[in-house]
């Protein structure tokens, strides 16, 4: 479970949403990167950003015996690489949980803070999804907003009703730090509410349980680029 | 979870599948279907023999109070239609594993026995996988070349190695009857191979688990057309 | 000619569109079906619960001699399962007269009355016109409604100019009870407006003089389920 | 009806098929074009020397009274610039009797004499037909080859197969001199077999019979350009 | 350089834009067409009008030794007959243009006088831009209207601000008369926006420096129809 | 002029490509990057090691006030990161050269060195080509295997067949390193090779001369996360 933000500020919540839903004998551990990378990451220049410190993240945690790796980050980085470097599952956030909402409607949105439009729709289109996609809806929590919860909730479901109004029949949040309001929103719009990191970290589950992985054709095994590699 | 044949033949056998992976506390029943039914389903005719039967057990687990309805068969008969009259989670097998097997390459095949193409490539393309499909590729069993297991298990590498030469990444069986050889299958030819019915089962139970089901606004309540209701 | 809906009250109707558009040598039967069925078919659980005696009554009709078959909804019931069980010329009137509008202009749009948006789109696609689809545009006649009929006109051209609204070149009709409205229409906007039965029937009557079928490669014959068959 | 070639050789020809299959109160004339024109139209270029003779003489069979103009020819010379011009129905062969085509089945492809691949795949995508395009498949009858009737028809039936072994399910002949051999190539292939001219014609007789015809919003009337209209 | 009217009007305007961002070792002609042919092009119509006369300026450039031919008129007349007659570099000035600009953003609109939507379409959709097409924005300027500059930018500026409110990230001209306005709008825009001439322009200096040219396997040699080669 | 190695060993060949063929007035300065960073890029792994240095040359170049940049890898490292940091012309390689190439013909091959075919396709598939894209043909020169330039050539050759005959009608080198061949194989083949650089190289000229950039609305700003911007 890697974070890939400079800062632990996120690591402790992170850790809670997963130890509640994961499995009896799953063990979780979560860490953010080091430098370089981003404080937060909201479009493409962030993920260049963080992009090598979490593929080495990885790479380490795949050393370590585990059994997989999960990126908690709706932006994807490394998202290829990652796959190529790795021999155990690795869970791209925003990728599983946009399959598992699309299985359950036929038009999905995306519902998120201000941010680059075009590095959504990147993702979206890199995954295939565009049949199925309406829209990215951004809000503005402004600076501090997200004290006030209520507040913060209206502004996000303003967002969500956009949303609903262009014709999206469900919804996913393309933030990892949207938290506790998919229920509520999901039961007073009637609509299927996606928070990413569950859903995809029960998918990382199954796919470990099940002894399933991402394609080694496609994402064939690297040349590392590393000081210790290079030097062989 | 029903499995939609008219004959309990295969339901002691996808019992076993499921007890194997459920989760602890999860508990599974397997039913058949009724009349008017197919023995089989292959193709789109029997799709349409056993819709009804299959639509009127799911209203019937629903109002037994189950959390959730697994259809067990890779042709997704009377899938929206479920999704319509439900208001719990209905996972088709197919649409879901389908999914979850997109996440994990970029070019998948279907590999299944004998029966109708066109009716693959309309689930394919109802769920907007076009994107990232390959081929249906079909072997032949032949009458009761189940028995011989060796034997079956190379009439199916070889389907699955044709679709490697086309290009595929990873493979999914379009039959819920292929069940034990997806592993070795994945081993020998170095991708992924999904046997649809686990996978969409885990799907189901992490649906249950987050209170997720499928948009009501795009699958709609219907009015009922049973003797009971329409009475009233 | 089979008008999938369990009542005859539309059977009427249906014969004197028919008789007035036919070729001199044209002979056109038109029958409801039996049990189970919908009363009307609006959306998807309808179109499950009609299947299975659409499919029934179709064979029938091959079996008595007739030389084509007509299905008279725009849902088209058991479209797929029809032309995988029968070797005579079967139209299935939305997908038919859906050709035929993508051929007049370039963005068209469905006009309907309420129901599910899910299931009209998901011919569009299954048909792969989703290149030239503008909308679907639902309108509300409410109980009754039908009686007055400028009060009917007039909600239905508001549909239909929410269309245009939106690029519509060109209309088509969801709906077989939207009988003598189209050429109106057609004028006012100055568009083409399709009704969808009578271009579908014309398309039924040239595929029998011209001895063209639908194909048995994608469409192959199934093994029959009905217990005469099964148990020979 | 017009023939877009500078010579009338293939007036004769054309007008007996369409005098067997035309419903017993429709009348047709058959006229070629004058100069500039191509002799015979295999590409692009052709189209290019032939549209604007075929334009005038379609306007002047609109001032002539007829009902409707059918272009014979499988490349639809002029074809936008037609439904611009005028305000009676107007039918692109190729156009018409591919949406007819595709409503057989769900791959179709192609069958023509050597000439451009370019030209032919320009009007498939031009009518958003990609989704159910396999190939176009060229035959080379040679100098003179049409002479020896089974030896061409040999060499047909090799290019059909070749479409077959693709995955095509349905073809169409992407040339309006095939005359006489689709029944025959229909039976022993089995799958439809759709010669363009007659199924195309069909549809123009339904468009007049219905009071349809093309969108003029899309295709907007022009501003002419001959020196009668230019000199007002 | 040819410009595809009867008129000689526009000549020196085009000869002076092209003057201006030529290379110094370029030399530059331009002409207008003989009839028949179009006094400005507006729709299809126009093009089938001017577009033998352009085919025939085009192939006489080739014998008259030139290295390129530049179609100057955002309808690309004759574009594909032009590769095919011709095996010097031919840039049809929209297509060109429209690729440069899809490599400046993700979506683009198009700006242009009154005129048909369904060319522009057209043409766009024969590129395979749809991806990244946003809308045609039409503007109105009247009769006489360009002789008030700043008024004229207005009502060109209000199109483009509609473009932008459906999403477009940058513009392109559709018009080959829009000349001067789009460096101001793009400052004032904060977008790219495209005079389709200039920039085509200088991909033609492109390819005539690195010897590049359309491709002949689809774009093959006609057999010409002019008298000369037809009495050989 | 930035090449995204870790080594100076291609420095000069890049420059010599380029210095023949820019502008007269044109200045070009060539380096290459520091590390972290790949020795050679041939897939996302390197992509991702080279990323963050590619992308802080780049701000460094636009801090010494040179008026573009172009980044001369196959594989686009941080082409959209690039987009958004830099406020002056910045041209990826291969998208601006397959844009060209598209413009050429309607059918495209890549060829390239053994490397990753899923980095090109996700490449090809980002820029929506997918429209124009036949196939990605991979060589191998074995270790060494450049010194032999006709042993060399003719591997290149053999790959490029392959692509025509999946029905490519023109091709694009996927690898910057591929010097040199571009013009044999065109006249052998018979159709444009396009060799990425240079034309790449003379767009991005086009584009400082003309003054168009990429869409800041699509590519907004970042903030930056390097130290000096960060501490302020």
């Amino acid at each position: 479970m890697i974070v890939p933000n400079i800062t632990p500020e996120f690591n402790q919540d992170v850790y809670r949403i997963f130890e509640r839903i994961k499995d009896a004998d799953t063990e979780v551990d979560v860490c953010n990167i080091g430098e370089p990378g981003a404080l937060y990451l909201t479009q493409k220049y962030d993920v260049v950003w963080s992009g090598l410190s979490v593929l080495q993240a990885a790479e380490q945690a795949e050393r370590n015996g585990y059994d997989g790796v999960f990126i908690y980050c709706a932006l994807d980085p490394a998202r290829t690489a990652l796959r190529e470097a790795l021999n155990i599952p690795v869970v791209s956030m925003f990728e599983a949980a946009l399959h598992i909402t699309a299985a359950l409607g036929d038009h999905f949105s995306v519902i998120c803070p201000m941010g680059s439009r075009g590095a959504r729709e990147e993702l979206i289109h890199l995954y295939r999804m565009d049949a199925k996609f309406v829209s990215v809806e951004f809000f503005d929590l402004g600076v501090g907003g997200l004290s006030d919860a209520e507040g913060s909730y209206k502004i996000i479901a303003r967002a969500a009703q956009d949303a609903v109004g262009k014709g999206a029949d469900s919804l996913i949040f393309g933030c990892g730090a949207m938290m506790g309001v998919a229920k509520r929103l999901s039961v007073e719009l009637g609509i299927p509410v996606v928070e990413p990191g569950p859903v995809a970290f029960k998918l990382l589950e199954a796919m470990i349980g099940l002894g399933l992985k991402h394609s080694k054709v496609t994402y064939r095994n690297p040349i590392r680029h590393d000081n210790e590699e290079r030097n062989k």
